[in-house]
């Protein structure tokens, strides 16, 4: 797809400029989820706490990507896609920064965490964690190559995540009813597990917007077939 | 403060439109969640779907003004404070449809649950589910009228919020503890509380917007002690 070919030589600097941000915005929010996961599954307190500690690194960069963009939407008065690049920005950092509040949730919970939980329970939770990383790095990887396909592809994975936690909510509940003392932890097992789910919902979001940026047309909010027969009458795009 | 004082007319119109679209999607977030809320006190199942039926009506608000504020920035290249209004429409539309999704959450469950609660707790969540309501009307109102001293103040009544979740969640974990048979319902007691508390979240976001809009300085991120140092140096400003 052509981003950044125009006569102004700052200008495409300045957009590529902002899309490598976001994408360092991106690597630093995997490197957190990453972290905040190992520290869930591994027991490691101080790894969690320094996840919680690192989250300002984040918006750091959520604020001035957002300064940036607003520079170039008053100087430089995008048009058409750089536009719609601009826009897929501001909206997809939101969902990056609240993908780092959800890694820092999960790092306070390690934290505190000590007893050890029940191994099917950890299979499962494991399991949960590698699929969300896994969607992560993909929705990245769609956002970077700017394609509109895998993006789809991508978002359609997230019923698996909803599954997933469906599954482990339901051993939760069993292993409390079984036993009132194990309430608190599995209760702190549940956020974690929720937090996962909705780092799925925002890699969703991310990925809807860059369908929006290649074929120009809003899909939030329309059913997977709908999404489907935008992408059919697309014509296929390349980056660069 | 001056936002629609331009020489082009057509320009004006422009703007105080998707103002008042804004204002339009607040006002169905709002009844949206006070019909959630109702229902979830009153045991009233048909008026929870309903809810959840009626969430698609936000969720096309919210793609429309993404529209029109797309088309602004291309026909008319807002500047300054004209640009600031757009990007806090943009972000702020994200987050009234995050209130929607809350809402939804509280009706699906509002029109699954049977039980009756017990008499404390039942206070308790009437009491937060009344100060949300009143916080998002807050802030509904700050963002209408341009006031960034009242966001200010509305954001703060975000911690108390967080207070009260805190306590009925306690509440919970020793009905849970009490009696197991207690397990189940309390969970769905807890995710209703739980998106009460992302209501308050998500209105601190908007609230946020509206200083950004007012002060030209993105607050986001930093303590309440440096937000009130921003706008102690800021003169009042009026709309209009």
């Amino acid at each position: 797809m052509e981003i950044t070919q125009h006569t102004s030589h700052t200008y495409n600097q300045e957009l590529e400029v902002v899309r490598t941000h976001v994408l360092q915005m991106g690597g630093l929010v995997e490197e957190q989820l990453s972290n905040a996961v190992k520290a869930l599954l591994e027991k490691d307190s101080e790894l969690g706490a320094e996840v919680a500690r690192n989250d300002y690194k984040v918006n750091k960069l959520e604020v001035a990507i957002d300064e940036e963009c607003a520079r170039i939407i008053a100087r430089r008065q995008p048009a058409a896609v750089d536009l719609r690049l601009i826009l897929t920005i501001i909206k997809s950092i939101t969902d990056l920064e609240r993908i780092g509040d959800e890694a820092e949730k999960i790092g306070r919970y390690a934290a505190e965490a000590s007893e050890q939980l029940d191994t099917n329970l950890m299979l499962a939770l494991r399991h949960l964690c590698e699929h969300v990383k896994l969607m992560l790095r993909d929705t990245l990887d769609a956002f970077a190559r700017v394609d509109a396909t895998r993006a789809m592809q991508v978002s359609e994975t997230d019923l698996e995540i909803d599954r997933e936690f469906e599954a482990i909510y339901r051993q939760l509940i069993t292993l409390m009813m079984e036993d009132p003392r194990n309430i608190k932890q599995s209760l702190n097992v549940v956020w974690c597990a929720r937090a996962l789910e909705r780092i799925g919902d925002h890699c969703c979001n991310v990925c809807e917007y860059v369908i929006y940026l290649v074929n120009g047309k809003d899909i939030r909010h329309t059913s997977k077939e709908e999404m489907k027969a935008v992408l059919a009458n697309t014509p296929v795009k390349k980056l660069n």
